[in-house]
């Protein structure tokens, strides 16, 4: 199940030491002009070695169209993308070959298949959510002819958290900082508890929060992929992810219907909502205001520090991990939700051409 | 697409106001046999009117089975069910025919097809979780022959929280109060809260947990199937559903790498985990650790009160709803939790058979 | 898997002796005014008894629809439908429970399943073409809508053969005779070769043509799920059928491609083409001219005479079936063929409605 | 739409004269061994250039995998491949770019997705079919540890006929000359006829009959997606098909129920039929005996010799198509054919594992 979505579909390949990342975007209407500087630059934003915050592994990360794009145009074929692999160290994990490393996927993998590449995670290190950031920039690309913009941003980094909604931020200045926090106090102490992390050989969580601005009333399915079933579903499939909510979310649990329920009130622009604890979607539909939502990553597992393990024949070990690692997943993962995002809004779009003869 | 799962496939079909509610049941193995006597009793876990802090509406939802199923048991055809609606006072809606309830699905229904069924909610009313209960009653029964138990329970109710991690409440007291939450003295505070919320005319919300043991490692699909995202997808898709959470959740971005991680140790029972901040699941597959989660439920929309809206001609107006409904989901909703978590897990079981030749 | 379709999905449930059959339409759009005379009428082309060249189990066979309409119109919500079986004489059946009758499916169900319901062949009997029947006329009427009409005729039986293409035929004479049948005198030797098996106790085969007009250029997904791929498998997914062809066909592999090719040429309607051996699809694509296929039937299987077979416990045992039954299938798939095809083109109208912005 | 199977899945991309042509397969279980120089053979069956009587385009059409095999065996993970294009001549279509060319698929891309890639038919060449003869490769090396062959070959071109059933023919020898027919002396013939076409400037089509030993009792879905009516559907999204049967066939239709049926018989294998009138396949389901079945080519509509078409400003003009092109497609489809065939099976192999606990 290496495919995302049911309309504007990804399948995704690739593992991380192997020959690269990429994927095939099926159902993309024809006629998309394809920003090429746009799309280099999603990936340029998740590569690794982008500040001194991130991994050190040194990827140039270009994307190389393999089909279904002609003179500069999708055609309505299947697009097919690999961004090839440069930099592998695969030597660094030879020690790991039998270990289960701890909060990895290396048990389960072996559990599942009775088989694993255990160089770099293979399949399950988060360098396949480059596939994620192409098709998701094209699909941004579709979003942006109808008038709609994804933006995410850092809200927390461990303890420090950004104590403001979204509505109080000026999100343009997200990118002006490499921790991608729009406050730029906070996003100094984040900094900070990065790079004290890394110096602690250790890592750090936080979360995302992420605004569609733009999205007609009416996308969503109602029942079962419920426009925010379908958000939370994507984002719970990015790597660390532990905790979807949108709108008020589980603070919201707390407040009474009355508190809680977003009135209805005539607007020059129709009808609008006067709060919007639904964050944008009622019923599982969009209903004109904006989509936002909140996304939990966890520490990242991989420590460069002494740990205690088991192997493959259930003996306990000492590992010592090597390879180059990022001590935070939260600023590289910023335009990975914001792609996961761009998928479903489009997907639905395409969707919902189909409900009306 | 009303249809959930990818082998075990329920489509569900039906309006609060209709002939009834039901469903159809594709892919469920031959040969199980189906104990009516059991998922009647999943049906009266979810039935309106079961306690005073539940709806008042009176429905017998007596489940009949249409299809798939000769001499008690399975057949490896479609198992269509239906629950007829009794007691409808349709007439209640009559009022509210062309008027936009606040934070419900009147407005974004309209917007998307252009039409709608007004009476109850129509489609967009809980009575579909019905359904669920019945499809998930199927797959409970499956689990348990595999040794696989799902037990959900309130874990707060507006402010009124169980501050315990599930591992230190005894599960089989939920049952025991009107509220269904294992600590007897909490249960009475949610209760009375519940009780003031309906006093007041108006509603609360909080959060469910939920617990499955004995699943075995090696369930899950790693990429965008993860294990957990399709959990989530199936608690997003139940109605009133603001946010999940699985393992240490929203709280775990907050610990260190080292602090989060999950240690393999030598058990008699093979390779375990120290801790499982995982949620029983790593890299998207269950590691054979217990899977936990949290869903947050918002308050319900409709009020016994007077409101503020709009109807389809952008008039303002104001409602005073009638019809019968529960100030709280919370007691009704642990059944539909344990029903959609137990038809992820049977749907990740079978496909989880296709792996290996 | 008994659902079918991509966007406008039919699943299908009912055994021919449980208590009915039916389905849940997803998937179809909104604000479609629903003839119910019109649905009927398909249903009575169907229904067994209708003359005396089909069996004489007597089925009112009358679509009860459960949800998904309301004041005449589909909502955009799951349409569920059954049609409640009356005149079960499931007894005749007992005599059969653990044998394999020839050519049926009661040896593939039970290897497959282990189980199987024996009354009247369940799941596996042509009843459950019924729901294929009401739901393709649903779909019918979403392409009368558009302007395209879809209209199938008996063109052999046994070695009774039409031997004029559909061009010759004036096709609004379908309906007059019993066997359906557009060529009166070809129809009249039909009739009495059917009512010659039917003295022998015995089965003939033959062969359906169907005919699309008005499908606009464009529908059809161009390598896997090919327009006529599309229909061929909806054919080869009814009971007894054994083969497909459209346009050319078999016949048209004895060609030369300068004999073949369809010449296109500029007419007052726009681009057109010469000849049509394309069968107005080219590269899985409708061109704009009229679709046309044939269908093979095999002779039923069950024939009420004695014939050797085996049993489940691998005895040698002698059947002499009881039951009613049609010596020909053809006059009643007529309308089946029909709703299989409308299905297929509703689907790829949908699907059309994406690949464009 | 370029996803093939349900469970086993193939996605293909690539255009005749882009960079290349390949795919990705999602769902192949972990641990199948890839023998290289048998895939390599595969796609050598099928590649220009192999003989006198093929197409001279020179392409050596090796495949190189990207992704998804780690010591020369399947990870569970999906394995992408790809076919680098070495031989386009694009130029020789440069005259093409604004002609529909009849029976092509020109005109109907056209109008479906309002732009094309015209070099060489894009998307739209059969050279496409290299995706599927490698996917089906890998899913022979499946079906052959499960003991199961699938064999096909020439058995018409043009008017040319090997009048045998396949079980009177030594279908080893079928790889002994050029046409792929296993009779000798009528592959002589055939040849004769291609080389004619060949200097005519002509093309001519024909039938490839394929048959599937050992496939074991109970593969297949009952109701849509019955055994056959996958397969098909996997023949009729083949480039040139036109027709498909099994079994008896269009032929069958003609015989009585009493000549048609198959009749169950013991013998030291188990249960078996006397005939096999049914072509392996009972109900949609396998039932142990040898499927059989023919597919219908038509002849290829480029042709090397003038012609009178329109072009997309409606404008009648006449073209005079150079490249290199084959004059039969058959004895190249012999492979796509087989590697088809065995993607249906190991997904319903696959599938089938999930319909008992």
């Amino acid at each position: 199940m290496n495919t995302f979505g049911k309309i504007f579909r990804l399948t995704s390949f690739g593992e991380s030491h192997g020959k690269g990342i990429g994927g095939i975007i099926d159902g993309c209407p024809a006629g998309v002009e394809l920003d090429m500087g746009f799309i280099q630059h999603q990936l340029d934003r998740r590569k690794p070695g982008q500040s001194k915050i991130t991994t050190q592994r040194k990827e140039p990360d270009s994307v190389e169209f393999l089909s279904g794009v002609f003179e500069g145009k999708t055609q309505g074929t299947p697009i097919a993308f690999a961004v090839w692999n440069k930099d592998q160290h695969s030597n660094d994990y030879n020690d790991l070959k039998d270990v289960f490393r701890p909060s990895h996927a290396d048990f389960t993998y072996t559990k599942k298949y009775g088989t694993r590449d255990h160089r770099g995670g293979g399949r399950s290190s988060a360098r396949e959510t480059i596939a994620r950031v192409v098709a998701g920039a094209i699909a941004k690309l579709i979003l942006q002819q109808l008038g709609i913009t994804i933006q995410a941003y850092v809200s927390s980094v461990g303890r420090i958290s950004l104590n403001k909604p979204y509505t109080g931020l000026d999100l343009s200045k997200t990118e002006d900082n490499i921790v991608r926090c729009p406050d730029a106090e906070v996003a100094r102490q984040m900094i900070k508890s990065i790079e004290q992390a890394g110096k602690n050989h250790d890592t750090v969580g936080g979360t995302i929060t992420a605004v569609a601005k733009g999205v007609p009333a009416g996308w969503g399915e109602p029942v079962f992929a419920k426009l925010h079933a379908d958000l939370g579903c994507a984002m719970l499939g990015i790597n660390a992810v532990k905790g979807f909510e949108y709108g008020s979310g589980f603070e919201g649990t707390k407040l009474s219907g009355s508190e809680h329920n977003d009135v209805f009130i005539r607007s020059k622009d129709g009808i609008k909502t006067k709060t919007n604890n639904s964050g944008g979607i009622q019923g599982g539909i969009s209903n004109g205001e904006d989509i936002y939502f909140k996304v939990a990553f966890k520490p990242i597992a991989t420590l460069l520090k002494e740990q205690q393990t088991v192997n493959h024949v259930e003996n306990e070990v000492t590992i010592n991990p090597k390879g180059r690692h990022d001590p935070c997943v939260l600023p590289r993962a910023v335009p990975i939700v914001e792609a996961m995002a761009s998928l479903v809004l489009v997907d639905h779009f395409l969707m919902n051409k189909t409900n009306k003869i």
